[in-house]
């Protein structure tokens, strides 16, 4: 940890174009918030971590994520960002308690709502100037600082909502953490983020809850039938409850709207198959409508798992299995202005590297071949 | 396709005990069909094709999966067994035909609903004698003989149905396919064979294409931030939607009745969810109750996806990219009276060989390295 020697700057930087990250706050040590931390770190970006759980704050110490920091703040000044990676509900309060203490130049979450933080900072008279909202989409099963991961962010979307009230400085910034951690930067309103986040991550968690809370009570011998069909449908329903039900709860209205109409088919499609069991068979037609509806609906996922996957092609890359490689590959894609729309790492059983299968547009093909061949990664053919 | 001028044995075999089935005609040269029999070919079986569509006999014959059946049937004789892999309403009808060319000792199915064939092969007064119906629960999102591969059924379950009216030679033949398909035989009747697929597969697929409907208008940028988590849970919408229509017309009523409790839950959800839009914080303990089923439902699924995880080890095997590798080590653990659970295979890039990862329960891991070493497979630890 020897690059932590260097202290914070004091006091705001320049507002310039070329403002440059160097120091951040990480309250919060949880999988997230350790994440971002890991992957700051990879950038020599300086890292100090607070939690009020404090062996959760010592095991991100000892992976590597920064130092502890400091009851009385940080020594000379203030950092560039404050990221507050605690709960939805949590948000508000953290922020409050963090500009209270002129902790950073700019504050932003990693919350999966949008509203409620921003509703609880206005409540709050938080300075919404220095305050950007923000929400990496990432995530794993596993929760706490031991499953982070300094690549969790490569290649995914990180939202972040300016605001009408915030300082530029601030904005440019929050912007950097995503570059820094690998992401793509989406900016959205919070209201959008938050109808969005509900189609596309809290209604499919309680559709794989229902479908899975059918297995409860299920014979063991009809569960040994299970395939990976019903592994995929039912995985994310193996999460912890009491962070889901928070998340839930906190973009309720936006992802009970969706819920009702996944609800509406399904309630349909189950009276259809009753109708088609006693011989009905019109019924069919309604199972084949929703069938081809769903079938629509996958083919609009963007990216290899998808169905756009004919609108990409492969460039595969062999990676140095070193920390910080494939975020240094994804900033020089992103440098060059090449989007990278899916990312598979595969590595190789023995071997000290790894095979990154990278998904771009065939017109970007001639252009990221260049980029790897000048940062000398191989390119396989 | 040398070994194919092997001609099938005159007549029915022997009722013995070490019956060894050396001959298979499918009719229905799809992904299933198609894959049985490369499997087969794999373990020296003479295999015959048929199919209505000349085309697909063709591509199948050209992947090496046999020979085509000639017009006017065997020369000398029939074959062990008929495997119909023909869609569940073609099942009774084709095998009413097989059995009027008295094509061979037995006759299986493959089709992923068994009253159904089974109450038409009674209508059209079919020998039920020699009629062992069956389900290798194997597939792809893929269809056709093109998809079609060899190691399809490995350590996958295969349900046989042996019926009070089957001769013991017939049942004995039928369970020769999944061992020599490397797949785990499972024995159920008709009924609890479909009452058990309608909850771990037919329900499922309904309610991933309820959830992937949603997605059918959603705006590109709420696309954009899929995550593998929607891609996991509405994956299985992408199938064909004509099979599935036949597939859930064919297991109506015990699909209908998983997917009623599925829908109730949602909607209650649903409801819970506006209620809490509303500022009513009880029904937080409702959405808490359904995700806290879910997560016991995942954890029941057995093998490496499910939570019973920790009731298994793995041992790590290299296997030589040869055919019939792989089915030829489960052949070998199946003898041995080894259950694996569940399996991985990795291919090291660049490399002749993969890696299968097999889980199996601790008790079975000193006779699984021994039953490796005597067949020359290296384990690694």
């Amino acid at each position: 940890m020897s690059a932590m020697s260097a202290k914070p700057p004091a006091g705001p930087r320049p507002d310039a174009a070329d403002v440059r990250l160097t120091s951040v706050i990480v309250i919060g040590t949880g999988l997230i918030g350790t994440s971002v931390a890991l992957a700051l770190r990879e950038q020599d970006v300086a890292v100090w971590l607070a939690d009020t759980d404090q062996h959760a704050v010592q095991l991100a110490v000892d992976l590597g994520a920064g130092s502890p920091l400091p009851a009385d703040g940080l020594v000379g000044g203030r950092a560039d960002v404050a990221v507050l990676a605690v709960p939805p509900a949590a948000v508000a309060a953290e922020l409050s308690a963090a500009q209270a203490r002129s902790l950073a130049s700019c504050y932003t979450d990693v919350a999966s709502v949008k509203e409620l933080p921003l509703a609880g900072a206005r409540a709050l008279n938080c300075d919404l100037a220095s305050y950007v909202p923000g929400h990496p989409l990432s995530g794993r099963e596993r929760s706490g600082p031991a499953a982070a991961r300094a690549d969790l962010f490569i290649g995914r979307p990180w939202v972040l909502c300016p605001q009408p009230a915030n300082e530029p400085h601030a904005v440019r910034l929050a912007a950097q953490l995503p570059q820094l951690c690998g992401a793509q930067l989406v900016t959205a309103s919070a209201a959008e983020h938050d109808h969005w986040v509900a189609l596309v991550s809290h209604a499919p968690h309680l559709v794989a809850a229902a479908m899975a809370a059918r297995l409860e009570q299920a014979p063991a011998s009809a569960l040994a039938l299970a395939g990976q069909g019903l592994r995929d449908v039912t995985r994310i329903a193996a999460a912890g409850t009491d962070m889901w039900v928070q998340i839930l709860a906190a973009n309720a209205g936006p992802a009970g709207a969706v819920l009702r109409e996944v609800a509406a088919d399904l309630t349909e499609a189950a009276a259809a198959l009753e109708s088609l069991a006693t011989g009905d068979d019109e019924a069919a037609k309604q199972l084949a409508d929703l069938l081809e509806r769903g079938s629509d609906g996958v083919a609009r996922i963007p990216g290899k798992r998808g169905g756009r996957a004919r609108d990409f092609v492969t460039v595969q890359v062999v990676i140095p299995d070193r920390p910080g490689e494939l975020a240094r590959l994804f900033q020089a894609a992103g440098g060059a202005g090449i989007n990278i729309e899916d990312v598979t790492i595969e590595h190789s059983p023995g071997l000290p590297v790894g095979v990154a299968e990278l998904w771009v547009r065939p017109e970007a093909v001639a252009q990221l071949s260049g980029v790897l061949a000048a940062g000398g990664w191989p390119v396989r053919r």
